[in-house]
């Protein structure tokens, strides 16, 4: 099953509907729940009327269907939650982005997970500008996977933690990495050096991964391109810390609220063919293996697009297509 | 005007109610927005009919008032919102936690508040027990005073912001101290040790706080009381940096969403007789006085109330009480 939000006048929530498999048709939706967000408040009590819908159009049988002729109308899956929670389970990345910042790995690297929590309150929509105060803040994108979650209660064990996973995303975790190293010095973490971040259109169902699902990672490459052109094709598969060990972590001293969204951080492989997910990154490949960066932060007028593919090719979660703007 | 929000089995965000200045009536409000969130997301078209409701409240002419004889049917005021920033404007807390973990304040400690972005989907209501997993996890109280923001534009001065406040509350940010070293290390800021927090059963209006309200700082003390004793009465008027100071600081490089909250940090004063708002404070004083720590942090059983009266002893914001439990 696939679930969207359509932009909506009447609610900064949007408006629920089910989009087709093959993302060329919608159902409204707002009857069985006005949004996706409280869709997921009461889950159990919707699932099975969703799913009805979802078959239907699917089988090219729900007579209202709506042709999808325009990817602008939909707002990021879920346009607002009450938490997101972002983790760095790519060690790759993590290596590398405190490389480019002269600033070590802490000590439980490899055995505690690093998370902050981020800007839920207003996503940007999936090809809405990203909005540039001061090309000196350095805005990156950085390409991650996510789950959305039921209600899930202080101290679950990781193994436990996988059954709460309600909905799988792809996200673009703005990032202005000029800010970040002042941030961080301060000791208290990320705040104005992560802003409103963008969801792909569509939040989809485990069933619509198959066998890409597994061990709590989404074995598949998230395509990622700057201005049109290949950046990268990195394998969420390479997760260190899967999706239950994160959402473990994040339940540790509080319940996590339904609706919660736990994020991968940026997807990240070993491999330089598979290129980047983010621009430091690459920034920081070519520092060490040219002695130079040539590569520049966004700057107004630049594109960065990220899509997932089955492996048929068919996109799973929609595009996320966004340009940066000065403000 | 003071508005509150009554437990609900129907939502997540409570029931809005108008509750009278001395705090013993109050008036449901439903029919104007069902809730506190939504109503702060829809401020000015409601403003004039709750205001209309809380004068006949306070004149005593208003039929359908309700007797507050209980204060556990009412949650927070704000039972969850979508943005919870949290500064530490108390330049004097810094200074001593700092001190009590071996950590430098950072360079910048006078000219840009600390800030991280904190837990707000679920707050405690103002008489639940706060859940404590292990007794090392070190559950401290933090007495803050905050406000309510209404939607504000990124870019905003510090002069500016002060015009996007809505309402006033106070706070238990609930600290879990055992698990900040750790986290800090990591370098990401806090999560697992800034679990739920209380906030007070109501939420004030300016006029509420009159000449109380100055500067972008309220000149009022927080009665803080651990087990039914005096713990503390710093007053808040010794922020650092004022409300418009940090809100414009949270909005540098995103839209703050209509129903923000903004915390002040712990209230510190130099004047050791104003006692301390968390355990840390007091802990670290000790340290300093006497070369040995005597203050443990709170075990299950352990009670804290916090209480903010005007001039005329008069409670403002009614009682955060709140004890610790096992779990």
């Amino acid at each position: 099953m696939k679930l969207g939000s359509l932009k909506s006048n009447q609610s900064l929530d949007g408006e629920l509907v089910i989009v087709s498999r093959d993302l060329k048709t919608f159902a409204r939706a707002k009857h069985i729940a006005p949004s996706l967000r409280e869709a997921v408040e009461k889950w159990s009590s919707v699932e099975g009327e969703l799913k009805k819908i979802s078959d239907q159009l699917n089988a090219g049988q729900f007579a209202a269907a709506e042709k999808i002729t325009d990817e602008k109308v939909f707002h990021s899956c879920l346009p607002r939650t009450w938490l997101f929670a972002d983790g760095s389970a790519f060690i790759h990345h993590i290596r590398l982005v405190r490389k480019a910042r002269n600033a070590e790995p802490p000590e439980t690297l490899l055995t505690v997970p690093l998370m902050y929590q981020a800007e839920s309150g207003r996503f940007l929509a999936p090809t809405e500008d990203i909005p540039q105060v001061d090309i000196s803040h350095g805005t990156d994108f950085e390409g991650e996977v996510g789950v959305i979650l039921d209600h899930v209660p202080m101290g679950v064990t990781a193994e436990q933690a996988l059954k709460y996973i309600r909905l799988f995303v792809i996200l673009n975790d703005v990032s202005l990495r000029g800010l970040i190293p002042a941030e961080l010095a301060g000791g208290f973490g990320f705040f104005q050096s992560k802003p409103a971040k963008a969801l792909c259109p569509f939040a989809v169902t485990a069933d619509e991964l198959g066998e890409a699902w597994k061990d709590g990672r989404i074995h598949l490459p998230l395509d990622v391109q700057l201005n049109g052109q290949f950046f990268g094709k990195a394998n969420a598969k390479e997760m260190h810390f899967h999706f239950g060990q994160l959402i473990a972590h994040a339940a540790k001293t509080r319940d996590l609220v339904a609706g919660t969204l736990i994020g991968s951080g940026t997807i990240s492989n070993e491999d330089p063919a598979m290129g980047s997910s983010c621009l430091a990154e690459k920034r920081t490949l070519e520092q060490i293996n040219n002695g130079k960066i040539e590569t520049p932060f966004m700057k107004p007028g630049d594109t960065v697009s990220m899509e997932m593919k089955n492996t048929k090719g068919e996109s799973i979660f929609g595009r996320i297509f966004q340009k940066v703007v000065k403000v």
